[in-house]
């Protein structure tokens, strides 16, 4: 899904503010080689692995037909274990969701959208983009889903600030954003360079060497022996280049670096310089769910039941037993070898299980995190044709967070934007209200950044605010602490139940931490099989 | 094509240094409104034009078979004028070349090449990325060829310099340079606004402003009231996230501030800063040359011949004669009411006209860039598989220039990465050897930066240096001077003969300004005809 804004995420990896602290502790120990620091590599299960070992393949019960609970049979399936995974929801995928014309949706409060989206075309309401060094891409490599990059940034898209000081409520294209804070900040550098202030700092040397590198990067020019921000065309153009003016009208002027500081229109410009939001990312060709569809394809119909809700889970010395109602409402037992509960933390909280009142206490821990994304349909691309925006975000301080052009389909007759992408209690004022009034309060949003043609070319919206999305429940969770215990706890085996899920793992939110943990559980139940099995 | 380095685009479209002196003269001029100065945009010739006006359809011979003359008989063609495009290769396109399997050339020196790229595999040998703003991405919409990113940025690929002081001859992951870069150059203006440096320029909200912004700009972490660089996760890992340890371990420490500077390592990171090279850009699905197939087949195969050589151009009051060699050695002379002369200037100087000795002069005066690209195919896609790079560029010092991993057929088997990339002066060394020797020379220094498997999985390499390929003799052009008159004489009518050409316009080297020039030639012929046509 991936965190909102870079805080979040970092606070989820427990990095931000304390990536000093972190480095400088591990720093005290002196540098592993990168290799041999990185836990072993993950080994799938294999088709003689039972046999070898004269083991009959044993049964294995997945609670959550989202990623993880997908990947984990997916995994296990590859050494012939017996697989059933209970999904309460009617699709596999969880929140890796991707929304298409006909795609219905009750919410918890009763709201009913059905998405009226022409064919070819979704919105991806859960995870959406992934990053170069996450193992999703190696699951779409070995599922063979294509894959097509995905743009955070694009210097026709924009920031909009309501409090934005000087330029508050003005359209600034990123261009000119990125522009006139470089510009601004490797004049004052300069200066403060020229003045002696670093000369205890550094070098003769290294002083001409900083001047060079700010003169490029701010795109100074000098007058005298001065540098200064006066302007680039890395703004933009009044006139672009042309026959009868080859060099073109450079657009201007910038404003003052008063106005720039005071506006803050730097605040979302390192957005992309964090990891794991660094360019390049990419999503499967055709909506993120191809990755829980070619999953369940390779378990089999057969060994997903939908609709099947826990009931409650009993720990047993020869098994595991998870009750359960089937999509009829019929109540069942299914007895298994192993159990690997993938469900949210909070819901799983809520099954009666017998692994003890300190398992469901860890369960209600982590603290949940609403997310909300609004999908808007136009029967033209007018961010391409108009404003020439292939793909990209604008970042705003309003309600819909950002703006995010479709980064596929360029030149096709149709689109979906993403209208809305909110995380955290800002996402409160759009989850009170009823589907329709939240897409109308993101298309009001809109126009103010991209005018009337937000709304006169709009056909149809969906609007997902996660913490309404029955068995879902919220975006993604927070720990307070990963070091409390809860979290440990749950990292281990509770007799023959594994829990597991991205909310067990470093990489909250992200498709990569659901399968991880889903490795780590099959790792576990394999490694378990072998030892028992060995003579 | 594209200018190779920033400083050069620059400097071809007069705004290097001038940047400021060109926006200075504007601001004194006022703000003009952004559309009333653009110039008027371009009418397509309609179908009705002529018949409505009386007039017969007029016959326009086109010298060359690229972009611009390709561009130039499409448009005429909308409302019907006879069109006739002698080309001297045997194929359409001319600096837009896609070498595929198969593909066979002779250099101007003698060595030939065939290359042995498997089944959809190839390199853009000339033009291979299209910004957003850019009237090429038009033409793919009007054409329907489909495109994709182009990613010249990418965390995961790398800069890596021979003359790198304290750093030379490491190869340096790109989120590692600019992480270095931002930190240090954010805690060096830290540190100096702290020290009251900047007390006369800022007041004191705009110093805490200033300071907040450095602090995310720069992933800066604070000890006591100091802001300091100690390294940021945005350098990467040592340990990822994990299970077992969420947070990870950073990779570190950072290289010192006088390292960073003393190596330079920053001075390749403003490259998708300028414009026209930010983010997004686009190519064409399978190829670039799509756009001058599509070009041609809407013209018509009997309009577009082939293995044309000019050999002599006559401007008569009734109409041009263009006399040729068709694709069998035979002379022939080709009638027309006008000619649009699209061969590169430094080619038409050595066609014999009645124009005069100052237009030949004028077309002497351009300077040559020579251009170097070198495709190097693999057998497998080790960039993905072992450095997970996923497109994007690594910039050298060395010969090779640039190393471009392709941002198509991702995850495919197979893969051409541009193993150089060089312009200018630097492009001497490698043009002067044999096809074969240049691609050892790149495969001899990519190996320096991704070891071994550069030169292991190699299949095959095209050498393309555009200063040995006939009739067209090499990259593009630079002007000495915009105003001192040759521009101009060049850009008028000279009787019924129109120059066109990227190199009549302020984006040389560059699609879109042979789009342009034929779009006024288009434009003023299609005038003169409306105008004599006219009771």
């Amino acid at each position: 899904m991936g965190g909102v804004t870079r805080r979040s995420f970092l606070e989820s990896v427990g990095a931000a503010g304390g990536s000093g602290a972190l480095f400088g502790a591990m720093g005290a120990l002196g540098l592993a080689p990168t290799a041999a620091a990185n836990p072993a590599p993950f080994e799938p299960p294999r088709p003689g692995d039972l046999a070898l070992r004269g083991a009959r393949p044993p049964r294995v019960v997945v609670l959550g037909g989202g990623v993880t609970g997908l990947a984990t049979a997916y995994e296990l399936r590859k050494a012939g274990y017996e697989c059933l995974v209970l999904e309460a929801k009617d699709r596999p995928g969880g929140r890796n969701w991707t929304v298409r014309g006909g795609t219905a949706e009750k919410e918890i409060t009763g709201h009913r959208q059905r998405a009226r989206f022409a064919d070819g075309e979704y919105m991806n309401a859960g995870p959406a983009r992934i990053a170069q060094f996450m193992v999703t891409l190696d699951y779409c490599r070995e599922l063979g889903i294509p894959i097509e990059p995905f743009s955070l940034d694009n210097c026709n898209a924009c920031v909009y600030y309501e409090n934005g000081g000087p330029l508050s409520r003005r359209r600034i294209e990123n261009r000119k954003a990125k522009a006139d804070v470089f510009g601004h900040v490797s004049e004052l550098l300069a200066k403060a360079t020229d003045q002696g202030a670093l000369d205890k700092e550094l070098g003769r040397d290294d002083r001409e060497r900083l001047l060079a590198f700010l003169e490029d990067f701010g795109a100074l020019t000098r007058s005298g022996d001065r540098l200064a921000y006066t302007g680039t065309n890395r703004r933009g153009y009044r006139v672009l280049p042309d026959t009868d003016d080859p060099p073109g009208v450079i657009d201007g002027p910038p404003p003052s670096v008063h106005d720039v500081l005071a506006s803050g229109i730097g605040r979302d410009l390192s957005f992309n310089l964090e990891w794991p939001f660094q360019t390049v990312m990419f999503q499967p060709v055709g909506g993120m769910d191809r990755i829980p569809r070619a999953l369940a394809d390779r378990i089999g119909a057969d060994r997903i039941r939908y609709g099947a809700q826990v009931l409650e889970v009993t720990d047993l010395p020869s098994g595991v037993d998870v009750l359960y109602t089937d999509g009829g409402g019929r109540k069942r037992t299914e007895h298994a070898d192993y159990c690997v509960a993938t469900l949210p933390p909070y819901i799983m909280a809520r099954v009666p299980t017998n692994l003890g009142a300190h398992v469901t206490a860890a369960l209600e821990r982590p603290s949940r995190v609403p997310v909300s994304k609004i999908g808007l349909e136009y029967r033209r691309r007018w961010w391409e044709q108009d404003e020439r925006i292939y793909g990209g975000l604008t970042h705003t301080d309003m309600d819909i967070g950002q703006i995010w052009y479709p980064c596929h389909g360029y030149h096709g007759r149709r689109g979906v934007l993403i209208g809305a992408y909110t995380e955290g209690p800002s996402t409160e004022g759009l989850d009170a209200m009823a589907p329709a009034d939240r897409i109308r309060r993101a298309v009001a949003q809109g126009v103010k950044i991209h005018g009337p043609a937000y709304a006169r070319e709009l056909v149809s919206g969906f609007a997902v605010n996660w913490d309404r999305v029955p068995h879902i429940e919220t975006g993604w969770v927070r720990w307070p602490s990963w070091t409390d215990g809860a979290y440990d706890l749950l990292n281990r085996p509770h007799g023959r139940v594994y829990f597991a899920g991205e909310w067990l793992t470093g990489f909250i939110g992200w498709q990569a931490g659901a399968i991880e943990s889903a490795r780590r559980a099959v790792t576990r139940i394999h490694q378990r099989t072998l030892a028992t099995a060995r003579p």
